[in-house]
C-alpha cells in the first residue's frame, strides 16, 4: 500500500492488461515519430550535439514511468528548460566543446538531486511562489528569446547571446554573412510548418480522416519538413552552397556518462539548477494536472518531484541534459490513447532503435529546418494578453508580469524569473504593510457591520469600531498605532474603541507590543480598548500573552454583541432624558 | 508652514526664550562631560583614532538640530553602529591606517546619502521590516560581541575578529601575552563602573542630593574612572609596565575631510552602509519616540531620516564615522532638562572646546578604562529574556530571534541582521501559504457564524460554509483548491458551497484563476459556489474580472443572509413533510 505510493508503477503495473497495452503501443509509435525531430531541435537549442536530445528522451522516460504519478506525461527536453540550459552552461563553456557537454550533465545531475530533495522534504509547495502572472510572463518572454536565438540558423549566420539585446546586436553584426540558400530552405520550412498548424488538419479531414487521426496526422508536419529538406540537401548537394547540416551523428544506444563533481563547477551551476528544477516542476505539474483532471486521476505533487528528479539523474548518467514533462509531447501521447506510463517505456524503446539505426539518415538534415520547428513551436507560447489581463485586474500583478517579461528579455532567463518572484513577494509585503482599515457601523435591521463610507450604517458617537483588514505582523504593527491615532484624533467624545478582528488572521510579537502600546496610550486618554470577533487561532495566541490581563476593555464574540453592550451601558444614564 | 516641516528649527527657533535657554545650557554641560569618555570609547570600538569620536559628535549634532524633529535626541557615535562600522571597514583596511579612516568617512557618506534618499522618497516604512524580535535579538547579540571584543584591552593583549568564535579564538591564542598591570587597571575600572550603576546613586542621595541630581551624578562615573586611572598611569609611569594608553591626540577643531568616491570602495561598502542606515534609523527613532511620548511631542519618521542623513554627511566631511541617535546620551540630555535641539548645539560647542583644549589631558588615559566603560554600557543591552518571551508567544517569532542572535554571534552583524529579516519574511510567507480554514455554522440565537470545531453551532447538511482565514494570493491559491476538494469530498449531499470572505483582504490574479477553476469544477459536480461578506476593496477587484459573470451562485452581504436564503430555497419542498 505505502510502497506503491512511492513506486506508482506497482499500482498500475499490477492491473496492466491487453487493452492498455494496445493503447500504449499505438501512442508510443506516434510519439516516437514526433519526438525524433523535436529532440534534435531542442538539443540544438540547448547547444548540445543532436544525439543528446534523443538520449535525453530515453532513460528519463523510463525512470519517470517508475516513479511518476501522471499517466500521460511525457518527459524529455522541452523548449524553456533547453533555453535555460543554454544560458547556464553557455556562461561556463563554449558550445560544441567537451566541457560544455560535461557541464550540461552536471546541471542535469544537480537539478535531479534538488528535485529529489524537494520531494523528500515535501517542499513541493515552494513552486506556488511562482505566481501565475510570473509563469505566464516568463514563458512568453522565453518564447520570444528562443525564436530570436534561432533566427541565426534560418539566416545561416553565426550569432550568439542570452538576452534579446545581445542576440539582436549579434545578428545585426553578422547580417552581411547571410546565406541565401539557407534562408530559402529555412523560410520555406517555417512557412510550411505555420501552414501545417492551421491548414493540414482540415485537409486531412477532407481526405476522409477522422478528427482524432487528422489531429495526429497534422502533428507529423515537422517530420514531413525534415524528410523533404533532408532529401533536398542530399539530392542537390546544398551543403556545398553553405547550408549548415547536422552532420555525423554516432549510431549508439545512450552512453553511460559521469557528470563532473568539481566544486567550482557545482558552485557556478547551483543557482541555475535550482531555477531549472522549479520552472521544470511547475511546467510539468501544470501539464500533468490538466491531463489528469480530464480523466479524474490524481497527481501527487511531492511524488512528481521524485519522478522528475529520477528522470534528471537518468539524463545526467546517460549523456543527456535537463529534462521535464513537456506540453506538446504529453498532449500527443494522451490524444494518441496512452493509458499508462508503459507508453513512455515503449516510446523509449522506439527512440533507442532510432538512435541505433536511423541516425545516418539525418546526416544531411539542415539546421535551418530544426530552427523552423523550434520557432513555430515556441511562438505558440507567446501570449502578451497576460499584460492586459493583469493591468485590468491589479497593478501588483501587472508589476510582477511586466518585470518578469522585461528582465527575461533584457537580462536573461535566470534574472527574469528571479526578479518576477521577488517582485511578487515585495509587492505583497508592501501592501500588507499599509493595510486597509475601515470604521464600521451596523447595517440597519441586521447584526452585520460594514464600512461607514460604503454603506448606510448606524454608529454610536462615543464608540469607534475599526475593522483591521490585514493580519497584524511586523511590517504593519507600527502603522496600526499611527492609523488608530489618526482615527481617534477627531473624536473628542470617544470613550470606547473596538478593534474588529474578523480579518486578523495572525498577531505576531511585534503586533502584540503595538497592541499593548495602543492599550496603554488609550488608557491614559481615558478610552477603553475592546476586541471583537477574534478568531480561534488568534485568541489562542493572545491567551499566551499579558495583553488580555492589561486590556482596559473586553473581548466580544461578535461586533453586534460589542455594540449592544456598549450601548446598554449608556442607556441607564440617558434613558430618562430621551 | 511647509518650510518649517522640512526645517523644524524654524518652528522651535521662533519661540526660543530664556527658560528654554537655561534648560538647554544646563543639559549641555552635563551631556558634554558624559560624552567625552563615551566618544573616545566608541571611537576605540569602531577602530578609529580617539579624536574621531569627538569630531563625530560635533557637526552631526548641529545638523540634526536643524533638520531633526526630536527635541531631546542626541546624535553621535553609538555602540551598535560603531561595531558595525568596525566590521564593515575592518574587511577593507587595517585599523590605524589612513585607508581605514578614509573608508569610515565613505561609509558615513554612503549611510547619510541613503538616509536622505529614504527620507526623500518617504521610504521610512522600510524600517518596519525589522521586526521587534529581530531588533531585540540583534541588540543583545551585538552587546555580547562588543563586550567580547573589548576583553583584549582589559587583558592587554592583541586580538581581533568580527565574530564571537574569531574573537575568542584570537584571545585564547594570545593569552600568554597577558599584561597583569593592565588587567589590574581594567578589572578595577570595570568593577567600579558596575558599582556606580547600582551603588553611587543611593550614596549621593544619602549625601542629600535630590533624586534627579543623584541620577545625573551617578552618570559621571565613567569620568571619575577616567580621571583616576589617567592620574595613576601618569603618576606611577604605568606605560613603562606595558599599559596601553591613548597617546598623542591632536588639539584641533574637527578637520574638513573628503570621503573617497572610488567605485571599488563604494561597491564594497554599499550593503554595510544600507544596514547601518536602517539599524541606526530604527534605534534612533525608538529613542526619539519614547522621549517624545512622555512630553506628547510628535516625531515625523520621514523627517527623522533627513535629520540623520544630514548628520551622517556632516560626520563624513568632518573626520567622523557613522552616527545615530544614542539611547544613553539622549536620556541624559532629556533628564538634564533639555528643552530644544539648541541643547545639542551647546553640547557641540562644549565638545569643540574639549577638542581644542582638553586633549593633552587624555594622553595617559589607559585603553583598558575605555574598554571598561564600553563593557559596562553594552552589557546593559544584553537581554536574553526575549528568547523566552518569543518562545512562549509564537514559534515564528522565536525562529526569527534565535536565527538573529545565533548568526550575529557566529557570522557577524551584517549576516545576522539580514538573516533575521529574511527569516521573519520567509516564516510569514510559509504561514500564509497554508492558511487556516474553518467550516462555520450559526451561533444559536444570533446572526454570527463560528468554527464548528470550537463552538456549538447550527449547520445545514447541504451547505458547506467555509471561512478562509487568509488573503488569497499566489502562495496559497493552489492550496485553496486542494483544501476545498478535501472539505467537499465527504459530503455527498452537498448542493452549495459558501466561501466566507470576511478575512480575505486581497485576491490576486493567481487566486482569481483558482476561484474560477473551483467554480468550474463544482459546477461539473452540480454544486453551486457562493461568496459571502466580501469586503469593499476585494469586491471592487472582483468586479473587474469575469468571475462574477461565471459564478454559479450569489454574492451575499453577510453569511447570515446566505444561510437564510439557502435555507429558504429548501423550505418550500420540505415544509409539507415537516
Amino acid at each position: 500500500m505505502s510502497l506503491s505510493r512511492y513506486f506508482p508503477i506497482l499500482d498500475w503495473g499490477r492491473r496492466y492488461d491487453h487493452t492498455a497495452f494496445t493503447g500504449d503501443a499505438v501512442a508510443a509509435v506516434i510519439v516516437t515519430i514526433m519526438l525524433i525531430p523535436q529532440s534534435l531541435a531542442y538539443a540544438l537549442l540547448a547547444g548540445m550535439p543532436p544525439e543528446a536530445g534523443i538520449y535525453a528522451s530515453i532513460a528519463p522516460i523510463i525512470l519517470y514511468a517508475i516513479f511518476g504519478t501522471s499517466r500521460a506525461l511525457a518527459v524529455g527536453p522541452v523548449a524553456v528548460v533547453s533555453l535555460m540550459t543554454a544560458a547556464a552552461v553557455g556562461n561556463i563553456a563554449e558550445s560544441g566543446t567537451a566541457g560544455y557537454v560535461a557541464a550540461a550533465l552536471t546541471l542535469a545531475f544537480l537539478s535531479g538531486a534538488m528535485l529529489l530533495a524537494l520531494g523528500l522534504f515535501r517542499l513541493g509547495f515552494l513552486a506556488n511562489f511562482l505566481s501565475h502572472p510570473v509563469i505566464a510572463g516568463f514563458i512568453t518572454a522565453s518564447g520570444i528569446l528562443i525564436a530570436a536565438s534561432q533566427l541565426r540558423h534560418i539566416l545561416g549566420i553565426e550569432a550568439e547571446g542570452h538576452t534579446l539585446i545581445e542576440i539582436l546586436t549579434s545578428l545585426w553584426a553578422h547580417l552581411g554573412e547571410i546565406n541565401l540558400m539557407t534562408v530559402a530552405l529555412g523560410v520555406s520550412a517555417t512557412a510550411f510548418l505555420f501552414w501545417v498548424r492551421g491548414g493540414l488538419k482540415p485537409l486531412l479531414r477532407r481526405f476522409g480522416l477522422g478528427p482524432r487521426m487528422a489531429d495526429i496526422g497534422a502533428r507529423t508536419g515537422p517530420v514531413l519538413a525534415i524528410v523533404a529538406t533532408t532529401l533536398a540537401v542530399w539530392a542537390f548537394d546544398l551543403g556545398a552552397w553553405g547550408v549548415a547540416i547536422v552532420g555525423e551523428v554516432p549510431q549508439s544506444l545512450p552512453p553511460l556518462t559521469l557528470p563532473s563533481f568539481s566544486p567550482e563547477l557545482i558552485s557556478q551551476l547551483v543557482v541555475p539548477a535550482l531555477l531549472i528544477s522549479i520552472i521544470g516542476f511547475v511546467e510539468s505539474i501544470s501539464v500533468a494536472q490538466t491531463l489528469a483532471a480530464n480523466k479524474r486521476q490524481r497527481i501527487d505533487p511531492n511524488q512528481e518531484l521524485t519522478g522528475l528528479g529520477a528522470a534528471n539523474l537518468a539524463a545526467a548518467f546517460t549523456g543527456g541534459f535537463p529534462v521535464t514533462g513537456g506540453f506538446s509531447r504529453s498532449v500527443v501521447n494522451y490524444d494518441a490513447g496512452a493509458e499508462t506510463p508503459a507508453a513512455g517505456v515503449f516510446t523509449a524503446l522506439g527512440l533507442a532503435l532510432a538512435a541505433l539505426f536511423l541516425t545516418p539518415l539525418i546526416h544531411y538534415l539542415p539546421k535551418a529546418t530544426l530552427a523552423a520547428t523550434i520557432i513555430v513551436a515556441v511562438l505558440s507560447l507567446v501570449d502578451l494578453s497576460i499584460l492586459k489581463r493583469a493591468w485590468d485586474f491589479s497593478r501588483a500583478d501587472f508589476a510582477a508580469v511586466s518585470v518578469t517579461i522585461l528582465l527575461t528579455l533584457i537580462a536573461g532567463v535566470e534574472t527574469g524569473v528571479t526578479a518576477g518572484v521577488v517582485t511578487s513577494i515585495l509587492v505583497h509585503l508592501y501592501k500588507t504593510s499599509r493595510p486597509h482599515m475601515a470604521v464600521v457601523g451596523r447595517v440597519p435591521g441586521t447584526e452585520h457591520f460594514r464600512n461607514v463610507l460604503r454603506h448606510e450604517v448606524e454608529t454610536q458617537p462615543h464608540v469607534l469600531s475599526l475593522r483591521v483588514d490585514e493580519s497584524l505582523y511586523f511590517p504593519n504593527a507600527r502603522y496600526l498605532e499611527d492609523q488608530l491615532a489618526t482615527f481617534a484624533a477627531d473624536k473628542p467624545e470617544l470613550t470606547d474603541v473596538v478593534l474588529v478582528f474578523a480579518a486578523v488572521n495572525e498577531v505576531d510579537l511585534s503586533a502584540l507590543e503595538s497592541l499593548e502600546a495602543i492599550n496603554a496610550r488609550l488608557r491614559e486618554a481615558g478610552i477603553r480598548l475592546h476586541l471583537s470577533e477574534v478568531k480561534g487561532p488568534v485568541m489562542d495566541r493572545l491567551k499566551r500573552s499579558h495583553l488580555l490581563d492589561e486590556l482596559t476593555g473586553k473581548i466580544f464574540l461578535s461586533q453586534h454583541e460589542a455594540a449592544r453592550e456598549l450601548d446598554a451601558e449608556r442607556k441607564p444614564a440617558t434613558a430618562p432624558s430621551d
